[in-house]
């Protein structure tokens, strides 16, 4: 198995991209890397760490696209950017598996719609991050912003393509699916979200549990929770900044007294738990499901567990062969109709 | 000035909604108030609390709508209830200024806007519930659920019905307006967010500010967030769960170890607080704007404070002249055209 590693665009680049490929292939004795980047920079992260593996190749290309990168004009004049030349060794290169990349989020849903083949029946490719919930679990939220309009039978597709991602990543069984929506009954919502309910109920191969409300996102009670990428993201983004924001609160107010801080003292590995706990980087990146390519977006600010954590999670769902199951998933949903326009 | 109170509906019903009525005419010497509900069960609780007074009015209708009920039939068939006879009252008595209910929303959001003509100008009323920034202060989010689809002009309207509230019921200055989005640069998003940043950014008489994402909500960066009602919705829910979940969490893990304990106990006082702090029925409840007469929704496990809380809001609106000034802002922002098609 090969894994194409964008070393650049993070925080921590190109040291942490570096770092978390070389745990991975020191865990996985069939996994080797391709990191892209500045050659001189690579060559001299690894000669300080030692590392002299034959499954460790380099590429050339040190430029690096940001945020502010506009991604049709990135895709096209930025060809020497690491992010770019990956998605080329991606399309290009047969022994190439997936990708890991901690870079411009814009730029790389862009680049891999339009270089990288879909799986097959696949109508977008969607978002899925990994959110921690209460009760020590996970639960994935598919979309979180690659689709901001979406249709019932986009819904679908995320229903099934995240039910297979849940299996083969991090084997959950059976993954009950929720979908977002305003209220818990069946005809809440828009016309968007009546239909899609309608659809999930009657789709085979995903356990569909009815609607959910975004007050019980965290309660453990869903391992999947389908949506349009507007309010997706609007869901992963805000569980993550009333988190932190009440964490940081928490932490201002033990400053307040005394008493408090001789308490927070006896519960200081507590708190320190508590915020690992809410890291989401520890949980792996955001896998854009449906590219025929595995890709997993790590967070920008993700250090070398965060990505060590991106190659296992891309290496899992590699070696599960989640891609064939998707496709075949999707197969049997089509009507025969479809079937007969795909052909 | 008089205020007609839902007496029934709640989780504390009725005596929350009558012992909450009774303090705010305590407050304003020029408050009265017109209890609906069940007049024997209402004279009961007013004479156990000693209250013989002019300004407090009975209407019997003991009659109860849950989420159950369908609002369309709950409107045509429970005349005798205590929510559609308050917003028969609200729609005939002219002495009659707003009107306070934490009973079923769907209903009351149906029957306010079947019955209760709107302000001058305004498309659709909307609601705007207010949630603690962590830095002390409130922010609004408008709308949270009455409009599942909006356009760019019916976002533009509720950026201006939502500042003029902010001043009249919490005498914020200026309130600095963001419409939510995926990102904060202008062209993200879809059609309707693009269309609807360049309305607000000319719009007269509103501080828009740009755009925002969910995570920052509870910076105190912002104090009217501006978005659909689906997603405002996925907001507010999600800030709720997060908040709620974690705590729930961090005293269950306070429980794991001894020492833990010990430190909990020194801050007692302060993880109340910030329960407290997190109990959104103490900034009130949440507003119907657009509506001719003033209607709170309040929540429905409210108990005697955050009744008071809604009732304290109300009068603010009133007294400090609401809708008028949601009504001449509206029209300094239409066109001529709009205008002569009003006549």
């Amino acid at each position: 198995m090969k894994l194409v590693i964008d070393c650049l665009g993070g925080d921590n680049s190109p040291e942490a991209q570096i770092e978390g490929a070389v745990i991975g292939i020191r865990k996985h004795a069939d996994l080797s890397v391709v990191l892209v980047g500045d050659e001189g920079v690579i060559k001299t992260v690894l000669e300080k760490r030692g590392v002299h593996d034959s499954r460790v190749e380099i590429v050339h290309a040190p430029g690096v696209i940001t945020g502010n990168d506009k991604p049709t004009d990135a895709i096209r004049l930025k060809k020497d950017s690491s992010m770019i030349k990956s998605i080329s060794l991606l399309r290009e290169d047969e022994s190439v598996d997936g990708m890991v990349s901690c870079g411009a989020t814009g730029t790389l849903v862009a680049a891999a719609t339009l270089r990288i083949p879909r799986v097959e029946g696949v109508r977008r490719p969607s978002f899925c991050p990994i959110l921690p919930t209460m009760t020590g679990g996970i639960v994935g939220v598919c979309d979180s912003g690659a689709n901001v309009e979406v249709t019932p039978d986009m819904l679908q597709q995320f229903a099934i393509m995240g039910s297979r991602y849940l299996e083969a990543a991090y084997r959950v069984r059976k993954p009950r699916v929720a979908l977002l929506n305003i209220g818990v009954e069946e005809e809440k919502g828009d016309d968007l979200r009546r239909e899609a309910y309608r659809l999930l109920k009657k789709t085979e191969g995903i356990t569909f549990v009815g609607n959910m409300e975004a007050r019980e996102l965290l309660t453990g009670d869903y391992d999947l929770v389908v949506c349009d990428g507007f309010s997706g993201n609007v869901l992963c983004k805000s569980v993550e900044g009333t988190a932190l924001e009440l964490l940081k609160k928490i932490k201002k107010d033990i400053y307040s007294k005394k008493k408090y801080q001789m308490g927070a003292l006896l519960m200081k590995k507590m708190f320190k738990e508590e915020k690992e706990f809410m890291n989401y980087q520890n949980y792996g990146g955001s896998v854009l499901l449906g590219s025929e390519k595995v890709i997993v977006k790590g967070h920008g600010s993700g250090d070398r567990a965060a990505m060590r954590a991106c190659v296992d999670q891309a290496y899992r769902m590699i070696r599960n062969n989640m891609n064939p199951k998707i496709a075949s998933s999707i197969a049997a949903c089509l009507t025969e109709e479809e079937k007969q326009n795909q052909k």
